[in-house]
């Protein structure tokens, strides 16, 4: 049974933070405690209605035919449950309807349909990126039309981007948008792995697409972006059928109920969202909103596969534990053990962050902190980057504890591991966050946000050595030694960047994974700080610093060898 | 394509060890030439026979119905051409039919049947291993009877440990053997995981069961090993049916063609083989080449996907290339040449270890060497354990650099990544294999053998040190302190020993990982002393063994660091 981590968001929205960053975030419209009831009605809703059908979707999975897409048994219920309880519109802003609560709900409650239903969360997730989109860049009539029934959940959302010859460089995009006389566009082309691109769980889906007008500059500055629709609304209800095609879907290795998509659009009608040529910049909006969905969908199918394989242990009897009783499960195994407490330092950590990229978030909007947006932007790209590879790393791991029922298809465990994959690829590759994380966050301005991401570390050690605690102590040490290094890989890039630009693009990911890493540290050195400030018994916190410390930030030095090496190999060889 | 590894044993077996290993341990009767020629020939099967049948053999499955297992399309007619070639008993003794060929041409037939496929090569390495242990322990008229047909692969065999509540603790296994009037025994209970235990591909299966007797003593003393056919031989042809039910089959993440059984015994006929008690040493014989042979098939599927995931790189063209021409394919990409060189140097030090292993087997039997015994014994456990946990991370390194279409299943490489998660699971889990390494393999001496396996890498590392190449003095320096890790952590080990066994075993895993980096950089140090040794220009080997000194030596150092804290957790707190 998947268990809701309302008592960890507790703690992280009262204890972690120096003061209600909810009350703060709504002007004390919301408190954290209200936060907490909202994340416990989400919780059940999770358990009882999302994740009873996670299984099934796997082994059904969406299917195709005749040009129409099903959903497996119970989806259409849940997602009309879903879009009846109000959630799909519980991010989006009050002025469209919405409830407009703050980044750190938001993002507490994409953990949750996430670890339920990983394929499903999908959906909702980008409609809500859409719609955000829309409401940043689209004129009156489009929002008007658009965002009412997105915001009900009544119509659904996708993002198209991708075609065959056109993953990664978007600059290759060649669908083209025609203009027609009545001021509309006339979309053809044909996009790839288009998630949730058609479906049965909604009455209209809304697609946005990027595409390039007859008139447009070659390259990225000629993308424009449209509003296509599967059905043109007809005074706010679905009317005529477009002409969009599901030509096929995807057979996956996981996300099986998540269908994804081949469309073909023939000069079907689409609406301009924003400026001509600026559909790049409106498209952004919706790609960093997904990004840090995917870092915190990583965050919730990693706490699955490890509360399922914790529970496993915990129940499962096999030889002698060494230092314990017979009869002892293998929870206490050392080794099993090990696995254990290593998923789950570094989940914490994963959960700590994510409320900390939702604190600058809030702040960035509420209080136009320009630093609390250099932070973000600075920290989603190894946010998403990190997580994702590590939530691979571990729904790995939740294997390994299983043993041989692991592999087996109807333990579960596989299919956390089947669908993780995915993670570390879409809404941009670990690399293409590296290359985001260096090349725009970090070297522009030359190391100045990167320091001043250090700086604020360094501040809370400081605070922690003052603690006469054992672990503190060492955390601290540990977090020193850390950031030492992560300052000399800064500055190893820098003057790589001067040399040769390939031995930075050689090391980004290494200097992502240190980035990531250093970040969990300080997540658990303020979770350490935290626990210490309470006075309770309950040690899980303190046990969980002190082995990321060892376990986790030890490796940031191997990673400094590998950084200041740069390139190693010209790669040509092996071509 | 598959492309056979053949130039690779070449220089393993004629220029990386210091003298014709084959020619050596055959006392002449074969060389490292006729050794290549019977490689390049199983490389002409792989590619032809067993390749083609990778894929629809996950597609479609092994599939049970009315209590028979079908294997799918081609692969009866793929066996039977397994069988005529004369493969089955290519590494079987001379004595019972079989061409005894040494261990290093074992080894590399053995990659290549795992590389092409690897579900299939399961059935013909158990029933090489079977054959072993039949050769060992049986008495005459056992071998009589069923060595010939398996030497011949007309019959298979199996290995039949596990029960529901028997997994790693054999000491548990509760099937009894009873003893019948006619000399044979009853056989009774329920054996799970049996991989290729029932199939349509030869005429016979032949079971090797541990079971207990009536009056056996409790526990591990008191199992014996017992020779169960499918079919009772009659006079060297199969006969009548035992009483062997397929209950069921699993339904796995991957090795989907092989599959895996559930039999029910019911008084089925039964022989001793060996001592009545003795099963577990019996039974021993067939783990350990079991053991190997695992390491040997992570290897392949490693190397399959890497070779996948080089192909597609270097023929996919997308975005710009950083330093490289426009039309660069993304092989250039500095992340994408760091994964694929990543993958390749750790494979390289993969196959040379293997062969490390083989030639010291082979002079473990030929010259009766104690070391080269003890070395292997050493190796066994850190070769299985850590090159199976690198082959699943090498896959998904392959999943990787394809993109979003490494998650199409079409793709073929994402059966790679879920074939490989069963490696460090059976034939005991990473876990078993650091705990006999521990405290087997180096407890048990007090880190003598240890030292052994580390001053004869001294040896080499002086060796090196000679050289004026400046990879070779880079590789030195970083072998020189990864030695001084190791020793480190061997002496930590042996404290914790006396102070508190679970720091022991807490560490066991990262301690075997660490010994199997070290080893995987011996392996690289002794292919660039060969390589330098040659006059070519061809630097694959020197661009290999440079980048695994950065980007894999250098975690020793944070292993250390978790070696030598031990326990950091107890654990209690999360189960």
């Amino acid at each position: 049974m998947y268990r809701v981590p309302t008592d960890d968001y507790a703690f992280l929205l009262s204890e972690y933070f120096e003061r209600d960053v909810v009350a703060h975030a709504t002007d004390g419209d919301l408190t954290a405690g209200d936060a907490v009831a909202v994340i416990a009605a989400a919780g059940e809703f999770a358990v009882e209605v999302l994740h009873p059908l996670n299984a099934v979707g796997d082994r059904v999975g969406a299917a195709l035919s005749d040009g129409v897409v099903t959903s497996p048994p119970g989806y259409v219920d849940a997602y009309r449950r879903y879009a009846e309880g109000g959630w799909a519109g519980t991010f989006l802003p009050k002025d469209i309807g919405g409830e407009g609560v703050p980044w750190t709900v938001h993002g507490a409650l994409s953990e949750l349909w996430s670890a339920s239903n990983a394929a499903l969360s999908l959906c909702a997730g980008l409609s809500i990126a859409a719609a955000l989109a829309l409401n940043a860049a689209a004129d009156d009539e489009i929002r008007d039309t658009y965002l009412a029934p997105i915001v009900a959940g009544r119509w659904t959302a996708t993002m198209n981007l991708t075609e065959p010859q056109a993953g990664t460089d978007l600059a290759s995009i060649t669908t083209v948008a025609r203009p027609q006389a009545d001021g509309t566009w006339a979309v053809t082309g044909q996009k790839i792995f288009i998630t949730w691109g058609d479906h049965d769980l909604a009455e209209n889906i809304v697609h946005l697409v990027l595409a390039r007008t007859p008139d447009a500059p070659a390259g990225l500055a000629g993308l424009s972006l449209f509003v296509v629709p599967k059905y043109l609304p007809d005074d706010g209800v679905p009317g005529s059928r477009n002409s969009i095609t599901t030509v096929s879907i995807e057979h996956k290795l996981g996300i099986h109920s998540s269908p994804t998509c081949v469309l073909q659009y023939d000069a079907a009608v689409g609406r301009l969202v924003g400026e001509l040529n600026g559909g790049l910049a409106a498209m952004f909006v919706m790609m960093n909103a997904s990004r840090i969905g995917i870092g915190v969908q990583a965050l919730g199918v990693a706490d699955r596969a490890f509360q399922q394989a914790r529970d496993y242990a915990a129940q499962r009897v096999q030889g002698t534990v060494v230092g314990r009783a017979p009869g002892t499960p293998i929870a206490q195994h050392p080794d099993v053990a090990r696995l254990l407490i290593s998923m789950s330092s570094r989940i914490s950590a994963f959960r700590a962050l994510s409320m900390q990229l939702a604190v600058w978030l809030d702040a960035a909007q509420q209080d136009d902190s320009t630093q609390a947006r250099e932070l973000a932007e600075f920290l989603v790209p190894i946010f998403k980057g990190w997580v994702t590879e590590e939530a691979v790393a571990i729904t790995s791991d939740a294997v390994q504890v299983h043993g041989g029922v692991g592999f087996i298809e109807e333990t579960g465990t596989a299919q956390h591991y089947r669908d993780a994959r995915i993670f570390p690829i879409y809404e941009g590759t670990t690399a293409i966050q590296s290359n985001d994380l260096v090349g725009r966050k970090m070297l522009r301005d030359r190391g100045r946000t990167a320091e001043q991401f250090f700086a604020l570390i360094e501040k809370d050690v400081v605070e922690l050595r003052a603690s006469s605690d054992a672990v503190a102590a060492r955390t601290v040490e540990r977090l020193d030694r850390a950031l030492a290094a992560a300052r000399r890989a800064t500055t190893a890039l820098v003057e790589h960047a001067a040399s040769n630009p390939r031995n930075v693009f050689a090391v980004s990911v290494p200097y992502l994974t240190l980035c990531g890493l250093l970040a969990g540290g300080w997540a658990h050195a303020r979770l350490l700080a935290a626990q210490l400030r309470r006075a309770d018994t309950d040690d899980r916190r303190v046990i969980e610093a002190d082995f990321y410390g060892v376990h986790q930030l030890s490796r940031v030095h191997g990673l400094l060898e590998i950084i200041e090496a740069g390139e190693v190999a010209v790669g040509e060889k092996l071509a």
